[in-house]
């Protein structure tokens, strides 16, 4: 039997944010969305089942780090991402492009090769090229593949961006050679440009030109302000074409989220729900708890009293600061469930807002709070 | 309401193995039974209802840890043990005597004192009386009370492990006083004596004068060998009260918890499931698997393919592999819960089999290679 086809429909709008369904043959996932990020093939410190609880549609996998550990091969020979980590929601899967750049000794970026690099685990080295990346990621069986892009350091050089921006479409369009026609699976495009609205511009005009499935915006979340962020969006969201899901990477706060939504976008990926889980950072509809506070510790109140899921209304203040100052890995896994549970929370929010035709209300509610 | 009384019955026995029912006000346990240990209270890397999924009817805590952080104050304002840690299986305590031995800078064993010691934590000096750890674990609200004795290390020496065990007589009858009238509760009296068959008499004979809701092997798993353990045990079956539980402490593998039913053993509990799955060992019906092994990268098969539990037979020995190489949280939690689900089943079958009059052969089916 055929697999679905990718697919995507806007079913509400409230001025630019608005509510969708993105179809895959793996299910359905509402947008605005909100992916947790699982990046050596597990969300850190939980069972992929309690995350599927929390509501998430979908997941982030990374190929840079897949591809160095375990090695695409194994994931291969285990039938896919999917089957490897026991998934059944449908899996975005990066470029490694990104990583590379930050994380491995980056040797060279060759026009025709691609990036040369030694891996930050032991040195090994690699090439990755947008054919490269588009192979291992159908290795990886992912369902929503991105093309490989230079994503350079922010600068206000004008010449580095525009530069680095030429090359991405030139990937972009050996990406999409690559990619080949799949319809059951999605490719989509990342838009750069740093903080050049015209750089900005070209960039998406040329990807729209080449044609994917959605567009991301890539650069951004590197060490600009909110508002220099939430300009960039400004400027895109005019522009932008309406029936592909936009997806704002490495994306952000509870606030940044509000902000981006506001200004049309339907995606988001960050560590922060999951990294801030392990360290004892709380996300709360009353902002942001720091549970190693010793005040906590005569606090015998669940973070959120009203949340109903996996019983985290169960565990007090009190016992999760206990689990931290012993170093007991209990704590990072509940801390980690609360924090994706509530950024599930958020967006179900948002959407129920945009839906109801109030979200420039909960925007305004909320977006200092967060 | 009145809270039910604690309550053992044997139901069905197979030479000295038997199964039977301990009735606590928080549920029944069914024996053989195993506990898998919470030391600070957390079963380390698991969300309790996950440890309730294995069968798991009753865990064990340490009431040293306790004591030392995050302290029984904490734990009182919290409502007890149980509602801290979010755990309604009914919560056997020891008595914190063998971690002060074992884990402290024990300063004096002081006949009418207890024993003086400085925290492994912070060096903070805490003086643990039989009266003081019975007021403890009351305010922890376990369901099982120990009494608290001293654990002398292995030694050959007769005098060393006399003198003990007549000092942990006198705990033990200080002990029964402070825990009082507690019908709801039980309090259960350690047996001593080392590898000395009269004094081991002589310790249970004590105790039974005393009279005790059950009674525990101690000061064995303390570096003897399975066969020195055995005989003290084949010493004290044809002794032991046939109407009360017999709980043989901190042991063990799953060969000596079948050679230990043989005997006539009703309760046990042992880091050994959760330690080992914390650091790659994995027990299954075939013997021992050590997940971090090369060979297993290769290996697309669950460690059990018959589990049915929790989703375990989703993750491979390949994927399983890979958590470990990555130092990703998840491979502990993912191996601790095998290893308690093994152990949970283990006992289910010892129970079967005890049950249906085939033990002896299952005893012997089994105990070389587990």
């Amino acid at each position: 039997m055929a697999l679905k086809n990718f697919k995507f429909n806007v079913i509400e709008s409230n001025k630019f944010a608005r509510v969708g369904v993105i179809e895959t043959h793996r299910g359905n996932i509402q947008t605005p969305a909100f992916m947790p990020v699982g990046t050596q093939a597990t969300v850190k410190a939980c069972l992929i089942d309690d995350v599927i609880k929390t509501g998430s549609e979908i997941i982030l996998s990374n190929t840079y780090h897949l591809m160095i550990r375990p090695g695409v091969d194994r994931i291969i020979s285990a039938g896919g991402l999917h089957k490897f980590m026991n998934c059944k929601l449908p899996i975005l899967t990066d470029s490694g492009g990104f990583q590379v750049m930050s994380l491995s000794k980056l040797n060279k970026v060759d026009r025709e090769k691609g990036a040369i690099f030694n891996s930050h685990v032991d040195g090994k080295k690699f090439i990755l090229s947008p054919e490269e990346s588009i192979r291992v990621q159908k290795g990886l069986d992912s369902d929503i593949v991105m093309i490989m892009d230079e994503c350079p350091k922010k600068t206000t050089d004008y010449k580095v961006i525009n530069k680095s921006m030429e090359l991405s479409i030139y990937w972009a369009e050996r990406s999409k050679i690559a990619f080949g026609l799949n319809p059951h699976k999605a490719l989509f495009g990342i838009i750069q440009g740093g903080l050049f609205k015209d750089l900005r511009t070209k960039s998406l005009n040329n990807l729209i030109k080449i044609g994917f499935d959605g567009y991301a915006i890539g650069g951004l979340a590197v060490g600009e302000s909110q508002n220099e962020m939430f300009s960039v969006l400004d400027d895109l969201k005019n522009i932008m074409p309406d029936d592909k899901p936009r997806y704002l990477m490495g994306v952000g706060t509870p606030a940044d989220i509000l902000g981006a939504v506001k200004r049309g976008v339907d995606m988001f990926d960050c560590v922060m729900p999951t990294r801030s889980g392990r360290t004892g950072l709380a996300f709360t509809w009353n902002g942001r708890v720091n549970i190693k506070n010793n005040k906590y510790k005569n606090d015998n109140e669940p973070l959120d009293p009203n949340c109903s899921n996996l019983n985290l209304n169960k565990y007090s203040k009190n016992y999760i600061n206990h689990l931290f100052n012993t170093n007991e890995i209990l704590g990072s896994t509940l801390l980690t469930l609360h924090n994706i549970n509530f950024y599930q929370e958020l967006m179900s929010s948002i959407r129920e807002n945009i839906k109801k035709g109030t979200f420039d209300k909960f925007h305004d509610e909320y977006i200092d709070k967060l």
